[in-house]
């Protein structure tokens, strides 16, 4: 059964590759190039922040975690949405590439629920209905050929955007496809995957699985911004998604092959 | 043959409705409980310029007309394409509408060029190319109980989003689906058609023609503001599209129907 599914990719792409033109250009003309079916997921990178700040809109922390409250959420539904979002769509369709861009509301594709409020009111933020995510939908997008480009965004089927982690949206759409397509769910960034050493570049840990986290995590040798990925990471794995793989932004064509570089993760 | 053609109705809202809550939430209701296959296209009213104005982007004309310069194009793709286009398919997928939120950029559906730099540069102002509409995708979401929601933007296939007018967007997608269904082009406003009479809400003639048209420009009866739409609506007749309407924001449901409410546009 498995072999005979086709290959699907899902590809994260991270704040710092949107942030900066020449890489972003650079990985579009990669991901326009990638052979077969595929999906790019982004956030926002430091764009959202800084038209926020020149319209007065303050990043808002509680416990190190940013609150997005009504201004923000229509801010990042600006900049992730409208901006990011359709000067990637632009920019592959320059490349030959039939991209679609979308957030989770359209299409009804990604529902979510605001976050209940409990020690911390995260505002508009959104945690997403794993069981109600619209594979049909995308399905149909991806049977005809578009590549489905997905902000940082979901819906409260109320009338609501909210706001989702990138990581986790491309986590749930790898897994909600799992089932039809022989996925593999690629987190890219400007590092050359997981590092044991974050003052070596070329430190990459090949392969992760629990146990290896876990020493790491204890160890203290895993910088935070990297455990959003991992949980979602294992998470995929766990939930039937094939392959997972972090790895550079730049490596995004080998890593849709066999050979791959950057840090595997297996269950 | 025309009989056996399903109804579809392309319904472009005008800026006013957009920029009041009150009024956009009374129109995006009325326009989900329209039964059968239809498209919306929404411009961006007062928004843009109030974004833009605590951005420190200043409107920039020239004889009158805008000029979309490099920063006004990224903010009406932020605003246009992201905040109101997402906030509008969120309200209606709230009311079980299964909207699908895009910009002429997505899927190519609208291929457009910059205008040539004549008398005046108008900037990133997009003129379509009608004859590479892309009416394969867009029948693609339309037999598959999609409901696109336009914002008034296009892509020059180079990379570049360009703003286009959604008066002539609309008008483009009723010509380009007219040969696979029996498309109703109406164009809503605050306004209960074209009045006679300015001053007088009710003076509406119930049924434009050319001659009719040509009257009233000579007797200077026609405000500037309607003209495009006009010049949009007669395009539509004379390229097949089946009907053409104008009429308030308010009468929308009766419009689907027979009896219809508004300025009928004919040939």
């Amino acid at each position: 059964m498995k072999n005979s599914k086709e290959n699907l990719y899902i590809i994260k792409v991270g704040g710092n590759i949107i942030n900066n033109n020449t890489s972003l250009q650079s990985f579009l003309k990669d991901f326009a190039a990638i052979k077969g079916k595929k999906i790019l997921v982004h956030g926002g990178g430091k764009k959202a922040t800084e038209i926020g700040r020149k319209l007065g809109i303050k990043p808002n922390y509680k416990n190190g975690r940013r609150i997005t409250d009504k201004k923000t959420i229509d801010l990042v539904t600006m900049v992730y949405g409208g901006l990011i979002n359709k000067q990637i769509v632009a920019q592959l369709q320059a490349l030959n590439c039939n991209a679609i861009g979308l957030t989770g509301a359209d299409a009804n594709i990604i529902p979510a629920n605001k976050r209940p409020v409990e020690e911390v009111d995260y505002g508009f933020v959104g945690d997403i209905e794993n069981k109600r995510l619209n594979a049909k939908s995308l399905k149909l997008f991806i049977e005809n050929n578009l590549v489905t480009v997905f902000a940082a965004l979901t819906h409260d089927q109320k009338g609501q955007m909210l706001n989702t982690n990138a990581d986790t949206i491309a986590s749930s759409l790898a897994i909600s496809l799992s089932k039809a397509y022989e996925v593999r769910l690629i987190y890219c960034f400007e590092k050359k995957g997981i590092l044991k050493n974050m003052e070596d570049d070329d430190s990459v840990v090949p392969l992760m699985n629990k146990e290896i986290y876990e020493q790491m995590l204890a160890a203290d040798e895993l910088f935070e911004g990297i455990l959003p990925k991992l949980y979602n990471a294992f998470r995929a794995i766990d939930e039937g998604v094939d392959s997972v793989l972090i790895g550079h932004a730049d490596d995004i064509i080998e890593n849709t092959g066999e050979k791959i570089s950057g840090t595997l993760i297996v269950a």
